[in-house]
């Protein structure tokens, strides 16, 4: 959950993938104002900016803003609005609302959760986000990082994301219901697959992944290119069960693999707004 | 793992603790330049940094840094010492090395990995950053978010943390060894809980946690407070298994139960470098 893991998924997504990819979060988010309300889906077809604390805010205690906004980075215009229509194929039209998302660094101080020891200073957060941006809607914590990654890939990843309205922050309403819960999942699921097959995405994309064919040869992963194998360990660590120690590292690599598809599309699919413990 | 999840863990143990907390995290990191090397505990001794990726770099190419880095926070000397002295116990001198610990908001661009298809403009991160701090000796994912918060929390919370030393930036090191990495879990929780334990908490810090004598009603979350319940909802959602829906909710706050523990102690353990899939 949270920003630090989207990177993760989205860039070792783009390591296995041959080509062009697109990605459609689906998570949960708080909607910010009316109409948007819980149970909605609520599509971010005006993007996403990042909301972050600066923690210098509180170390140098110099005036700046503990929480400055990101400039907002769009998303996919076309995935997007395949995705619209799909929701509202699965859920009518009064069941999705669009605008723009905020994803925040945290679940506390930078989305305006207030109460308990820490000085966080956020009393007024949300309210100061909805006068800088007005056209926001809603508030999580991973929609920002898909799309500035997709910004930066080179056309490489197409990025959308939509969100099941959990709980209303202007109302102070709890949390959807349960069932509505896990009917809009099922709903957002297939709104969000049916957006991905429809996406055109191109055909001369396989050079994009930095090493054609492959960024990785199969078996490798995207962060290792820069090391060597330490002297006394393994990488496989214990993959199959016992022998890991002292291999050679050889089978790290797969030579020779078939080339992967030359398409591929994920739907990354992660919490947003928390529900309690056993939740389903 | 991240940051927004060291706020999590921060944040849900201080609202179950009644008193001051003691947190000591133990995680994983590379280390960024000798004598350190792999296979070390590295003592944050001189608290910690945080280096992110600023997006709007990206967005509006204002030549604006790409990793600014902020403020040293320093970690709770005392703790800090008990930790220090009992990673020495386990491991003896040779195995321990000292710094400042720095906490980047990702795993990749902002740890300096490059390669693949995304524009991290990281080349000469790990340089800039030891240019710009030269006590600096690790590199990580959580520890940063403790310590700021520790600062934040008007003596609440007090954090030290620690971590095992897996990969060698500065010698493209892959991993340490697995069995090493194994014993090396075992020496430093032992250090931690050793730290935990030795540690003094403030006797007259029971009203430390906004509502005395509890932060939050046993069974309740930190940010239930704001909320209320909805309207067909349940808040305990299949806890038990069964007849949640419709629920009043009156379950999820216990009145009435005993106090927890004046004192507590928390050791937070997460990764840091991460691992290959299948890891043990």
């Amino acid at each position: 959950m949270g920003m630090a893991n989207m990177d993760f998924v989205v860039r070792e997504c783009a390591a296995a993938v041959d080509g062009q990819m697109a990605v459609v979060r689906l998570g949960t988010c708080g909607v910010l104002r009316p109409p948007a309300e819980a149970g909605q889906l609520v599509v971010a077809s005006e993007g996403g900016v990042c909301v972050r604390r600066d923690p210098d805010a509180w170390t140098l205690s110099d005036g700046r803003p503990r929480y400055p906004l990101s400039a907002a980075v769009p998303p996919d215009p076309q995935l997007t609005s395949l995705l619209d229509a799909a929701c509202v194929a699965e859920v009518g039209p009064a069941g999705v609302v669009r605008g723009l998302n905020a994803t925040a660094d945290g679940f506390y101080g930078s989305q305006g959760r207030t109460g308990g020891p820490f000085d966080d200073a956020n009393d007024d957060l949300i309210s100061d986000l909805l006068a800088a941006r007005p056209e926001l809607v809603s508030l999580e914590m991973e929609t920002f990082m898909l799309l500035h990654l997709a910004a930066c890939s080179g056309g490489k990843v197409r990025g959308a994301a939509f969100c099941i309205a959990l709980a209303e922050r202007y109302s102070n309403r709890l949390f959807l219901d349960a069932p509505t819960l896990r009917r809009r999942e099922l709903e957002g699921g297939r709104a969000a697959l049916s957006a991905l097959v429809s996406a055109r995405l191109d055909a001369d994309a396989s050079t994009l992944n930095g090493n054609s064919p492959h960024a990785r040869p199969a078996g490798g992963y995207v962060w290792e290119e820069g090391y060597e194998e330490s002297a006394g360990g393994d990488l496989d660590l214990d993959l199959g069960g016992g022998g890991g120690d002292g291999e050679d590292g050889a089978g790290r690599a797969a030579p020779g693999g078939e080339p992967r598809a030359a398409r591929a599309r994920a739907a990354a699919a992660g919490g947003g707004e928390r529900r309690g413990a056993g939740a389903p």
